[in-house]
């Protein structure tokens, strides 16, 4: 089982006038996790865009379950759920570590696009898919 | 059909290092959309607040479809989906004007609440379910 | 006297926990300001860019003077400066426009860089460079 | 000698077209560094916020003297250079940790308020103010 984790503190430019994250914010957290766990798989995303190719956000769902507060550390758990020719699908939870509470899930599915001019759907290089089908959990 | 239409242009801040809008704007011009249909349909969501009660995001998802890019003029199209008793689904299309390319789809399910100490989910008031019931299409 | 009025909006997502405009905010409504003066006086950023030149933002300074709150309608006063062969000054007031509130003073610095690999400082192109000298306040 | 230091990753969402992190994120990495060294002289700002008292931003300049990219690591050493009876001066060096190359320079003056309804100018707490003094650098 494959699931990287990632902490991170809720900023103060992150919160809204009703006193909790501004929704949008979770899909940079969740930027952050399938990043790092990339990261931590060998794959630098940076390095990726430098060698010409990047993963562009599709397709988001998410579903705010609690609320994340200011100065919260929020734990990232990110999972690779399934890797296409082209595609990669990463599905996300956030926890609120200081009392263990679901604050959002959600899933992103990317497209590997070859930079450039013309930017086009393409597949993704070989070590990567290699990497991410194996960081795909057995049982899903 | 009740569909309300808002314009608005990308900002520089928006774009990212791939040079197109980064995904989590879509989210601000939806909110953009659906806060200037409401204040449109007489129920501006500022006042909303003021009276103590808040339109709080539960659940999200949108498509990529094409690319926004800096200075591009979005047409945002808003409808009201669906009315119950203590949420409201808005369904939105965001269309590049220059070349009427359909650039992102989604929704957003939003749960009234309480604002003040201990937020709670309530029944939207009257006033607003009812304007909000009307605007939803018929057909759908 | 050459002085560029823009309208906007405040946005949720700009909002903080403490209920107004997050800071960093005001620098987003004052490039929106520029460039829509830019805009206005026949040199499209975008276009700019296109072209080969990018305009960066090399120094920043702003006082808030009051709250701008969620809703709040802006007016952006631009103006230029002051040009010289690399760089251009812009200067802006923030007005709350329901009751003619100061809210926000500042200027940027902007140097004119050549786009590409190596990024480097380099002369205005003669045709910005004469519209926003002309755009200088005879007085300054 | 008093200097906080507090480490960061840029984030995707940070940079913008030009490929570098857009100007406005600065103040959000120097909001992060001077909130992690108010915790670290054992003063949250979250708890400040909760007993009733704010810190605004009033002034605030900045200059950008290299550009900073997406996963670039960034030092950002924070000092306390002033301490009035109702606001506080923080400056800051923000560092790219890769190269040691100085990426931006700046500082923000914050007001004292206190929360509520009608937001005032207002002393800062004695053990605020004392932690802070001390922190003052003692030659500047």
């Amino acid at each position: 089982m494959v699931v990287h984790e990632h902490s991170l503190r809720v900023r103060y430019a992150e919160t809204d006038q009703m006193g909790v994250v501004y929704h949008s914010n979770y899909l940079v957290y969740m930027e952050e996790g399938r990043t790092r766990m990339m990261a931590s798989l060998g794959q630098s995303y940076a390095e990726l865009e430098r060698a010409g190719w990047g993963l562009a956000v599709r397709k988001v769902e998410f579903r705010c379950r609690a609320s994340a507060f200011y100065d919260d550390e929020i734990l990232v758990r990110t999972r690779v759920e399934r890797v296409r020719g082209a595609s990669v699908l990463f599905s996300y939870e956030l926890w609120r570590r200081a009392d263990d509470t679901l604050v959002t899930t959600g899933s992103t599915e990317l497209a590997c696009v070859r930079l450039g001019a013309e930017r086009s759907v393409t597949s993704l290089p070989d070590e990567v898919r290699d990497v991410l089908e194996a960081a795909v959990e057995p049982s899903s």
